[in-house]
């Protein structure tokens, strides 16, 4: 069995990296949003022209942007969805509802502070995680049947 | 032509009677979520049983809440979500993303300083407002092609 | 918003009665197998003619039977699967099955020492019900968000 | 031609291991749930933390089992569904179910004194086989035309 | 609990009559194709104009049949498919094929002696019966679930 | 059986006034997009506000007409795509591939002159008609059989 | 690109070796029925055990062979559909209807005399041949764009 | 990640060329129409035998050009759709619709003066470009996140 997992959500911290670091000797091709913050804010504008209105340059950016996540989320077997301690973080779960109308396997990974405000979306997953480890090991076992 | 136009987000201010009014005229059937904060909160354990946990208080209350809320948006023609100015609201942009998935017309409600923030659900959306009379135009338009 | 709702599995109760008659109020349109143990056992050869072999015999009603609830189930928007105390129950947890994977909403209903055993089948779930009471309240709360 | 084949059902006895070996010189990927029955039950206390109730402790590990077998599900072409002797089977109904929605080709195996119970199962199946040895051959004579 | 049931085939005798007449009192709207042959036959040219060449008179009809037939068959819960005694009847077979493929209930009404030669059709039916009588009571039976 | 008919294409002749009249006997509800040119136009930013860039006040507008069209097109059994003499049409093209790939039943209108230029659209057609009366006609047979 | 084709129908001529010889330099996956009669009849009982009755001794035969031909089916990019002299093949047209409901490419191949009587077939397909040098033309134009 | 990019729309510029120079080094694979365009129009009668009928000549062809970009269109990640300065090109605006009804990643392609004729197409894209350089970059971006 092989998975694809999409890693999607905060990309302030290197919880991509752990989980992808941690579970380099798995069957599993990760992909995620384009995490260079500049590039991902500006590539609208930079590729097809300046705007002068901010609501257009964000318009032009997010929907480029979306030609690469919605690939991404399309062809996932799993869904990891990162809630950070920074930002609004309404893409995160943004993407966390798409997966889940998509039928997606759904990891949420977030601090226990958020936990009231995810409800909704940690009802829609099948675990909720506290840390890049745990994400590894759910992997670990959904390919091999081992536990930690 | 009729429409069934899901009402989705912040549930703390009258942004949902303004609509319905001001479209009481048009052939619309509404929907949205239990807007009763307290029950909308317990309704799995007033229910079901109480818990120990607040995590799985939230679990059984979501869960439930969820077979309200995913028929309202299968069914539906249009989702307006509204983000405000309190709370995380992550299951607004939740629902957004469900929505997109499932291919409705999305309509977004948010003031001008959430623009940046919600650059990518306003990239999935077909309309972006900022008043709810915006909204009820919106949807007149659509029904009878009239302008305000 | 009214309810398309199936009922399915265990026929030697009264358990359907008791739903239907507590939620007798609410816009709901139940549907469910038939009900008539002997006629469900024996509807396809009494029909379409004798057969030898108890295998065929019990094919030819299964599918019969399958034209009544492959239509009810694709139109429900929530499906109820009870589990009772006798006999195996397989098509209950099919049944089940087949609805999770149309995407419905699932209550199952059973009591607690089906637990570990329908632990797969409650995982499936938006709401894990022990008695028909309860079954009338998720289905109140889910129409006029109103608690017990 | 190449089948991707999913086991479902019993864990407990060595129905797998002889139909693979069986079926080692054919096309065929097998996959299946994890069959260690203790890491099966433990596996979501064991990696996301300890319950007291003993209906969350199987909720998380039946969620996280789920990852496994949705996905394995999903991209197999055949499904082979055993109902042994033990145990209540239940998931093992609920996963021919979930096979029958999704449209996938079914082979139920199972002795001759669970015929009757299993006749809704049966009928939504191609093929009723009572040992491995019979599923082999089904296997090879899809992808190879050859009867034993 | 209604049905639409959709009556494709043979278009030479009253074998439609029979069971909508035998039907009448249960809560089914029954559809078919055009069943005046020569209309049927020649409504391409008689409306879009003439072709010399008669695959392309033909052609013409047979895609604005297809507009009726596809729309009922979609719409059908159950597909009622009669083979009679004359001419190949390829476009019997090819609306069962079709409802096959959209997962119909299908029926299929022959008589002994097409047994062989159907049995790729009959396998993927739900009930094969011999008489017009035979199916009313399989509809009756969906509906009510009583036997004759 | 009742139809539901979108009629797509060209705005400035009363080639939808003609269908309509004609078929004003049968039970088909007609749809269609907003046929004032100048509020088709102008929609997005007058409801919106203003765009100092022509390409955003067209994409406001374009977006809000989808709302409409999106819900009829879905809803439609049959679509009339209507290419007159006048303008690019590339719309009215754009309807018929959305309408293709939706697996609508296309009737297609032009005169003589378009044939070859619109042979792709023609070929996923069920029927290319080159007047309104003859449209009536299809929609008459579709739903009585008869022939003019 | 490569091609996955599906050769279904006739399987008393050499036809399916005239094409894949003809298009064997072309990146063509060819799949068909299991083409040996005797065993495509008796595969079913000769491993599932006998019948005393033809129609469940067909029974099982016909659903076994669907397990292959729903796979290729399902896999196939193009369909082509032979129909040859001989047998009533209902297979055939059913194999069409189901290729069309799932939107696969049809290619007919066929004689003139068979030309009314497979109207319906023909007019859901994308090219009619008369001989399989057509059908090897058809393949490799829509590969290479090259004419014979 | 890797795409697969359908390139649709006008064939008589060197535009695919530039593209796929530009994107030579990256993880893509592009696929298009026949752009030969005099076999493009021909091929239906070229191999399946002539017609007196220009209407049949193109719509044989046609069809079996279908067999391509349906293949194409169905399996690619990203549709550009280019328009250029001469014909009509409804047959892009068709690819268009069709793709964004697929839900596919659309790309437009075209200069400013096209820019309000085209104003729907470009409202269903999630980029529109002036220049194939600008294409590239939009895949460079897509694939590796680096700006130009």
């Amino acid at each position: 069995m092989h998975l694809n997992v999409y890693l999607a959500g905060e990309i302030h911290t290197d919880w991509r990296e752990q989980i992808m670091s941690g579970a380099k000797d798995l069957a599993i091709t990760f992909t995620g949003p384009v995490t260079d913050h500049a590039a991902s804010d500006d590539c609208g504008v930079a590729i097809l022209g300046q705007e002068e209105k901010k609501f257009w340059h964000d318009h032009k950016g997010a929907k480029l942007n979306a030609i690469r996540t919605r690939k991404a989320l399309a062809e996932a077997d799993v869904v990891v969805v990162r809630f950070g301690d920074k930002y609004r973080q309404w893409n995160a779960a943004f993407d966390a509802g798409y997966a889940a109308a998509l039928g997606k396997s759904i990891i949420v990974l977030h601090g226990a502070d958020h936990q009231h405000a995810l409800k909704e979306v940690d009802a829609a997953a099948l675990a909720v995680a506290e840390t890049p480890e745990q994400v590894v090991s759910l992997l670990r076992y959904t390919l091999h049947g081992t536990l930690p």
